[in-house]
């Protein structure tokens, strides 16, 4: 009902401009699935990953999963295909998404490129930047006399980075999330440019905040041309706003001069 | 029922040995509650660590904290007051059991000292045997060109060990857990001499297994005075077993010459 209001009242107005404008609304009216991402392809990334130091040791983070979790059900219910890469986590699978549950960042970057090509990329995953040296094959016992282990660390593969650079099977929506526990805005805007990605969803993840593991979260947007700062919002809200975000990019129309979209 | 039986067939035979004979009988039978541990309290730890290293990172295991939740829950059914500290696990508080919650070994230690008094002491935690040095109050940044850290470790308190040390408080019963991936009939043995504790259920955690996160258990009870392998059960049914086989063990003769009960 509201898009026939809209629609009526933008008249012969351009129906991609018109459509954009709906994006910022609710996916139903009146009972109508509004489906703005079908024939969409998405890739959501999610959870922490664990990198073992040996059968039963692993070196872990805090995520829980349920931002990008939010946001794989939000993309499908705007009508993308959405396979979710999950680390991890103690949640279910979302209704209507594809999920490959794996571990490690190794195994991550499998799944991740498994996955593509795709439309729109959201790298949520909190993926470990180290994984331990020499994993041991059975338990690292404790010795009497003996002085603790000593973990080595070895970059792991930069899943936003890769699926941010230029190519054939680049996303056209590339968006990474950041979570930081200091100067967060400047930190996020210079990943942005050192990442190669379109947009970086930015959180402070500090003591304190509650973000990580938690229900709720605070974002900063950080795109090629603006910074916005979200109010504190549900991550199942957050995850909506993005996603109607993500629709109304793909409804902008694509510049003339090739120029990106923003 | 079943119990009038049993005591109608031993006549006027000693009531504590009837009742040990009992104890291997479910707790209820036609309806009537069997609380053998009435009045005693229990202590159970379950689950794992988690180390921080930094805010977003931990070192940590992979203790799902099932099969020490059920055997918290087992107590508390033969009629125990159980208190249960727990690491960081996606599991609900079991009914009428007190669960303090914890992160770190050190909280753990804390949580299990302000628990005593206890008559039975369980240790299901996979608590971390050592912690990293330096906790990083941030974040910390990979920086390009700049090597990743290197986590240097000291050992966490040994609260197996703690609870088992002769001294006022030292609960009558302690049972120890040994996760071994090797050699794991004599890891254990050996594990329980050095402990110093009654018990030991020893669990093979080898990669394959599925017993670390898994719904089953296989386990050696080892005990001074023998070693039983109990079959492949569902970590309930374990938990119930072990409760069964405690409550008995309150039940024996303390030896006239002060010998310990075994």
């Amino acid at each position: 009902v509201l898009r026939d209001v809209i629609l009526a009242w933008l008249g012969r107005a351009d129906i991609r401009g018109a459509s954009a404008l709906i994006g910022w609304f609710r996916p139903t009216h009146g009972g109508i699935a509004w489906e703005p991402l079908a024939g969409r392809r998405a890739l959501v990334t999610a959870g922490p990953t664990h990198e073992p130091v040996d059968p039963v040791r692993y070196l872990g983070n805090r995520s829980s999963g349920l931002q990008g979790y939010a946001i794989a059900s939000a993309l499908a219910a705007l009508g993308a295909r959405v396979t979710l890469v999950s680390g991890p986590v103690a949640l279910a699978d979302p209704a209507g998404v594809d999920v490959v549950r794996v571990e490690t960042a190794l195994e991550m970057e499998r799944a991740v490129r498994a996955a593509l090509p795709a439309d729109i990329a959201v790298c949520a995953a909190a993926v470990a930047d180290w994984r331990v040296d020499g994993v041991a094959g059975l338990k690292i016992k404790k010795q009497a006399g003996a002085p603790p282990p000593v973990l080595t660390l070895s970059p792991n593969p930069d899943l936003l980075a890769m699926l941010s650079a230029p190519g054939p099977e680049r996303p056209a929506l590339v968006v990474g999330f950041a979570a930081e526990t200091d100067n967060v805005e400047a930190n996020a805007v210079a990943k942005r440019t050192r990442k190669g990605c379109d947009w970086i969803v930015a959180n402070d993840v500090s003591t304190g905040t509650n973000v990580m593991g938690g229900l709720d979260n605070r974002a900063i947007l950080i795109t090629r041309d603006g910074i916005e700062h979200w109010p504190l919002l549900a991550k199942t809200e957050l995850a909506r706003r993005l996603a109607e975000r993500i629709a109304a990019w793909f409804e902008m129309p694509v510049m003339a001069d090739g120029g990106d979209r923003v």
